[in-house]
């Protein structure tokens, strides 16, 4: 008799109404029916704490106004969240995952992993001494043709990397947002809760995470130069660096939150000695791929000639265009795989706290590279 | 203090694994928490009903053999099933829905209604005699930006409308598949299955149905030439069409599955006096508009410049992607507060069954006419 | 000891100052050298005639203010030209070619051929008693790509063709621009100037010729249908048409003048049973190719992949744009080959007085099918 | 009276059959009417050159194995060559050139100006001593919608610029193109012949003249990674800088012959404070043009919208795509102007000879800053 998989239980910690993360987060765990929400600790206020839970149709004994009470009830409960996701600010991530590592639940912990290379280190030793799984959502590498890209590259398809381009333009901080009250602009802004790195931390590790992704290389040192465009911002808006691949490939990477006209303009092209490919967030859909020698192709999702490290992530047949929340949830759905499993296997490729701690020691690296007029910087 | 909002129960009437469409219905139901699976009637075949509720999480007692069992006993329980969804072959609507409507389930249906114009029309009188709700799933209409295209037709942004041209091709039946044994094939191109209507029925009715909801007009007659293009087909696989729109303006109707290329290509452009909207499926995120003096503008989802007509069906901020899924959610939505509102609201542009009527009314106009080498003929 | 390759001295009718076409042809006829332009009738109006043969660079005594007197003085001159270029009112063709035709003078005339079918039978009966060339500018089939297209529908690479697409979109006419002054909308919507056809003979001839020229098929009968969208315009702005093909291929063929947004959308989309192609003139570079079985491919002019059909149309290397000029050039080039040659080989396609005339049939048939409600009518 | 206005009649150096850049001068110059050739050196091999002479119809007089002996005889005919093209390898350049201008006739210098950087400042200060025009051949700034961005930009229309960024990949010289005998690749690839900047020198220039020209701003340093990644290659065939601005704004610019997949990518992104620009060459009808708070909007040649700045560069209506040739032709409709003018204009943008040594001044700046890692390195 087939066995009936119940979703996991998972919590939240933030993620209240009014933001953004939250949601994404939460449709996102829910796609593949992998986990259901079964408590939270969903803001640090706790009316709107409340509010939230109701809204989200928690009972009120699980829904909690603290974290660490959420930890220590929900371990002890018998049907108590397995895993928690936490979507607060970059300052608080630490703490509050060794909380629920100590109380033996899962972590699935947003990007960047903390706010500071230090509190990524601590963190990094706890869970490693955990034998709970730690998953960090660099969401964008569920795309489908992501994983094609990246599958092709280790076919050898395009041959010896050559250039890794990663760009992330964006344009929302090109005036002075934090300063008219706006939440999500003030704390990312604001060193205290992101860490010394704005734009770097916000969306250049994401860039940078997906430049080690497809690629499958290690990066061995960067030359930075970060900038603050907007008078008086107190973190850089923008980041141009260069990357040194292990295998000997250059990485260009820009990221930017004062490029007007990007809405998320996450992007890479890929050039091997014998062919490239080029991904757009903003269209998901499509690869392109260039050989030496014959015409451009356009391949697309779940469409013809894809391969099997693109089709098994894809939901709908081709033409049914999946966007940013089946990404998610793709990434949702191996942290499952992986806590069911209890193990990292080979196809799971969710990134895990290894991938957290990188994009810190490159948020570092940038700083002080930046900080000496771009000289070259090992990532350490 | 806050009412928890609970999830519409629903059952499946087909959708069994290995199909598409059901998988669809299942994560667009759930994907923003309004609907909960708890029953399904899920293939005539036993066994394969019997899998696929298991691995849907659905207790063996609410697993039914035979649909007309599960309206019966789920009509009985407290906790029964508040609304069936039906994605069956086309020919068995009519009976299916009729059941549930009779158990006082609401439904919601996949397109077309039904496989003949006569069983349409009596399942219209009935659904007309019933207080429950009817939603048929024209799924492509939930897209953010083909609100935001038929909101601004409404407020006059492009004047009196002059042509509108809707295509749908697609490609995947260039070929005799049906001859292969493929099963989506092959009750698509049975007439006993689909109907009459070939291609005119699977697409040709949503790409009249988008060019009716985005206009707002009604359409008075049809003249159309309908093709079998692969030999020994036993239904049209092209169809191209005049429409005659009550406001004076022309349409232009093409639908295909011979189209070699195209995975889905459902695409509009409507012109007015004084400017024209155009939209593909499957790069959703964008509205093209033009006027008569200015350069054309490219709207995005969520992106400046958009009205709350869209702006209200998003899940997720500008530049992350949303795309089919998250649009057949949008229906799945507002079929949840029509019926928890238990009427239709002018806000809530949920497809119903004048919606599913009107389309076999298509077909059959459609048909009649290419049976008399194109001749006008009246919509009825 | 390599002869000297003189260019071929023509004169022009119409094209003065202040006109469109006349300085694209100037240009078009001197890109490759193989045109001189030696003697002038510009205009009717004596001093615009004068004025544009100065600015031309004429010699006074080859500016002539009557097209007779040009044909019969310079068809005396030892230098005389060898080929004369029509440019003016369609209504005006017919005189003038025969008149240069008379006077041993090969013409290259603008199209439609004439104002009416009957001209145009006229006018077809002088060429084909003459020696002389005849040669029609359906300018847009001297693109590389389209060439590159047409060769390999010959060469069998989609398969028999069963759906042939073209669309000619402009927004021009979108509000009454004749009634401003405007010189251009003004002769084109006159029907003793244009003759019966308005957007039918000035964009639908060039639709035609497209899809017959790409396709090598004839077309049998057509069903249009005809609208004046503009109120009290008089000749049709709009014309949608089907189009039967004697190897069984269907057409569909669209253009307009009132459609907002477009400036000069030709585009053509083939489908055959195992391939298609897809060519927009307004980005002429590209020809995408699908297959039944692999991702699209995007044919660029002189890059991967492409044949000489097409190379040899280049003057450039890839990715260095070729347009609308080079297109037109090369139409002249091959009139000049043509010219040189004394007659027509299967390798020169520049269009001639069979093809205008054919052209001619089409409007005919159009307005003759829209007169009876979009009734199936041939060709003749 | 009009007087008529006769071409500017000129000599050519290199460009003998087999090339293509001297074909491209060729019809650039003869588009508009402004220039007549009447002299050629075209070849260092004296059978290529009185062939390639023949074939262009010149004189067996003028045609000229040894380019000091065209300069001393056409200064002396009264129907000599007024001005000169240069279109032979880079280290040729700078004798050529001197010899013309010591002859009292114009030059027209393909880019970049010399090999060396010594070459280019004795050739800027014989020129700057004569009365000559002195043109060089950037040609892509002589797109309209370059030249539209240009007059945009400086009427302030995206604000103080902030980001600058360039690129310009090609693909052709992944593989060891050298090695097969490839003319184009050879003296490209070889250090005595090109100068000591490959890729940098070849389109680096044209990358940093493009982002000079648009943006109308100085550059004060660069910090360059020049990379040979062919292996056994003699020069650069990548180049990746980083660009400070006087005004503030931090330029990227990448170049690149081994990027496999693209043709001639030339293209621009420029960031202000309140807009952005965007515009590609391979696709050059288009600029792009974002603000703060709406809709993204397509600019088109000679659409609406623009302004007199593309305009009066535009042959053709909107719709009737201008490439390549179309913008090397306004260069030299420029030099025309130019010379006819006999000193430069506010409003005649051909670039000359400063543009020239700045752009060896770039050259040599990215060499000496890779040899540095990447140290800021002024211009001088």
């Amino acid at each position: 008799m087939t066995e009936i998989r119940q979703p996991i239980r998972y919590g939240m910690v933030g993620g209240g109404l009014g933001g953004f993360i939250g949601g994404v987060h939460r449709i996102a765990a829910a796609m593949d029916g992998e986990f259901r929400l079964v408590a939270g600790a969903l803001s640090s206020n706790p009316e709107v704490a409340h509010a939230s839970a109701c809204q989200l149709g928690l009972p009120a004994d699980r829904s909690y106004a603290d974290y660490r009470r959420m930890a220590a009830v929900e371990s002890e409960r018998e049907d108590g969240m397995q895993a928690v996701v936490i979507v607060t600010p970059n300052h608080l991530h630490a703490e509050q995952a060794k909380a629920f590592l100590a109380a033996g639940i899962h972590v699935i912990c947003d990007k960047p992993l903390t706010a500071t290379l230090d509190q990524a280190l601590e963190l990094y030793r706890v869970a490693k001494r955990s034998d709970r799984i730690f998953a960090v959502t660099y969401c964008y590498t569920g795309y489908p043709m992501v994983r094609e890209a990246r599958q092709r590259i280790r076919d050898g398809e395009i041959g010896a990397l050559r250039l890794i381009d990663v760009e992330y333009p964006q344009g929302w901080l090109a005036t002075a947002l934090e300063e008219t009250g706006d939440k999500k602009a003030s704390w990312r802004t604001d060193p205290l809760q992101s860490g010394p790195g704005g734009c770097v931390a916000d969306i250049g590790t994401h860039a940078y995470h997906m430049a080690r992704f497809v690629s499958g290389d290690a990066v061995e040192s960067v030359s930075a130069q970060l900038t603050r465009f907007s008078p008086g911002r107190r973190v850089d808006d923008d980041v141009q660096a260069r990357l040194r691949f292990a295998g000997g490939a250059q990485g260009m990477l820009w990221a930017s939150q004062v490029a007007v006209g990007h809405e998320n303009g996450l992007k890479f092209r890929i050039y091997g000695e014998s062919g490239s490919l080029e991904w757009v967030q903003a269209d998901p859909t499509y690869l392109w791929k260039s050989t030496l020698d014959g015409p451009r192709q356009l391949l697309t999702r779940a469409g013809a000639g894809v391969g099997n490290g693109s089709l098994r992530h894809c939901r709908t047949a081709a033409g049914h265009p999946e966007g940013y929340l089946e990404a998610f949830a793709t990434i949702y759905t191996e942290a499952a795989e992986w806590i069911r499993a209890g193990e990292a296997t080979a196809e799971n490729l969710c990134p895990g706290i290894e991938d957290g701690l990188e994009g810190m020691r490159f948020i570092d690296a940038c700083i002080a590279s930046s900080n000496q007029d771009g000289a070259w910087t090992d990532l350490g």
